[in-house]
């Protein structure tokens, strides 16, 4: 393999392409990425097993020539050289050349590098190839999905499954689900009504995803049994799937409710940092009092002492009630709706409660209070 | 203790003596800050042992009434809580009160705080008296002598004294080298003639101590036989000396060279970030190979490869010759001496090389070659 390469062209590719790859691992090839020149321009692929991230460099972008001089063929490097290298040269194009399957030389004119590398063959078989179900999504909507759904997935090892984001299309809806099982976020996206299926995706991994979208307009996705495919922009990228049952969660939402506050999204947010400053650092309970005069936050740690603030402004429709919550649980939800108002909705002092946006009903944040004495 | 402070000038307060506080102690003291209100305001002090740092917020700042409607008294707070607490409260004014030496209030008319607190008489003794040789210095002065020359202070336990900042004032110049036995830098600034004093102040506190002068124009310094004291802008901050020998160092810097190197030091610096991707993590080696035709850094990695550069612009007078060096030594030594041309000058492959600003002879870095094969 042989080539001259502009460098800004060559890094954006790199950059994304790394992001599959593992900062360490046993296994070389995880750790590095493959190079292909083809006849579609050179591919970068990277891959830690979980994740694979194709992206290409074309020949050509509009009249600029992007490729010259080149002779194909295939190469594997270290990941974090071959950024660093090519993230520090100052020149803005790059000649090279892989010499016996054994070195990589890179050359701006001024630096010369000479990176160990291996034959392309050595590296892990991927599968890049679209399969199943296939549609086209805006970037607006998937990353509105993800967003607003993956956080409140678990992070822990324990239930595999739970760290996944449930995805169900069917009806022109897709629907993405994440629950830790003490508190679940829904939301809701529009989709081609000929995408039907159902599949877990690491949350982890469609945070990722959406993350790397930047500025394509519109992803397409394929869905199979064991993998979900994302292509934009000239990049492709495969997740694995979590195999297992997904908990059912169809049910789990009330849809009718006894007592409903709203209030200001950013006053609740501002309160209820302040107030948890005097709760334990690990589950940071904060207690929210109500009644149709008087909404107030407090909060207490055995070690530190007290906290209590009043909510000025907010409506209120119910009984006095007085639930105590997991205040991390009620900042991510009440971020995630994305309202200037907030509603939330309660049955009980140890009833799950509902976060909602009073204009949008596409997403809903469930939250299990906590028991506090 | 009970008063009504001004946020702002409450919470520059406590940032500043919170520096001393240890983030984690089995000594609940060390984790606290002391509250006092004097005569001369509310003062602020905190400590872990090595560095005490007391600020002082004034009951007047021009005009305006900082702190109002006080009674005189004293406590003690977890600083982790109290500037959590002060730093998120929206008010402009706090109401503080002390009941019972158990807990103190804090209140902004929105948000309520009780916080745990302890009778002052727990607080360790802390030292803040000026004594001994005691001068005065331009804070622009005494952040060039410490940024000069602590960072090539040892960060090893082994030779405690070698993590200190050696200090000497005699005959007007104020003179400070520090050393980890691989290199050694030396900066003099001038002094008050009537100075002289040697002592040795841990290097990573002196350079805590000039990161906090900020706006202050000049800083009163005390060295005393256990501590040097700090005194600028409302602060009072003190160190305490490292005890033992500091090695002798004034004879090891020598007066003449054989080989002259003059070289721009953005791209000696751009040149050696590069170069060096291609050496060992550890001890970033790069060899430097000169003749008075061609200057080239190079460096080799057992498992990535190698690197090569030539230097476009410099000036070389001497043999041909070939040194090897840790190139972060190189780089530190480079950026101290704050030139926009550098003079490095050698004695041979072996022999320590002296990197110098040629219009500013106050700054010498002097590092030994590594041994490379």
């Amino acid at each position: 393999m042989r080539l001259t390469v502009d460098k800004e062209q060559f890094l954006k590719a790199l950059n994304t392409a790394n992001k599959a790859v593992a900062s360490k691992s046993p296994i070389q090839t995880m750790t590095s990425l493959k190079l292909e020149l083809s006849d579609k321009g050179l591919e970068v692929t990277g891959t830690n097993g979980d994740i694979t991230i194709r992206t290409i460099v074309p020949y050509k972008i509009g009249e600029k020539q992007v490729i010259k001089n080149f002779t194909p063929g295939a190469t594997l490097v270290s990941a974090k050289i071959l950024v660093e290298v090519v993230r520090k040269v100052s020149g803005e194009e790059l000649v090279m050349d892989v010499i016996d399957d054994a070195i990589l030389k890179v050359d701006d004119g001024r630096s010369s590098f000479k990176l160990n590398c291996q034959n392309a063959d050595e590296f892990v078989d991927v599968d890049l190839e679209p399969a199943g179900t296939t549609f086209e999504i805006s970037a607006t909507d998937l990353t509105a999905l993800v967003e607003q759904s993956a956080f409140a997935a678990s992070n822990k090892e324990q239930r595999p499954i739970l760290k996944a984001l449930h995805l169900e299309a069917e009806n022109g809806r897709l629907i993405a689900t994440a629950t830790d099982s003490a508190r679940l976020a829904r939301k809701v996206v529009p989709v081609d009504p000929e995408a039907r299926f159902v599949c877990n995706i690491p949350a982890r991994i469609a945070l990722d995803i959406v993350h790397m979208l930047d500025t394509a307009p519109a992803v397409r996705v394929s869905v199979s049994s064991n993998k979900a495919l994302f292509e934009f922009d000239g990049a492709t990228v495969s997740s694995r799937l979590t195999q297992g049952d997904y908990p059912l969660t169809r049910s789990i939402i009330p849809s009718t409710f006894n007592d409903t506050l709203e209030v200001n999204a950013q006053e609740l947010l501002a309160a209820l940092e302040r107030v948890r400053i005097l709760s334990n650092d690990s589950e940071p309970a904060v207690k929210i009092s109500m009644s149709e005069e008087e909404i107030e936050l407090s909060a207490r740690s055995d070690n530190s002492g007290s906290a209590n603030e009043k909510i000025a402004t907010f409506n209120y429709v119910g009984d006095d009630l007085e639930v105590s919550f997991n205040s991390q649980f009620v900042i991510d939800a009440v971020k995630a709706v994305k309202a200037e108002d907030v509603t939330i909705c309660f049955l009980g002092q140890m009833k799950p409660f509902v976060v909602k946006n009073p204009k949008d009903d596409s997403v809903v944040e469930l939250i299990t209070p906590m028991r506090i004495n």
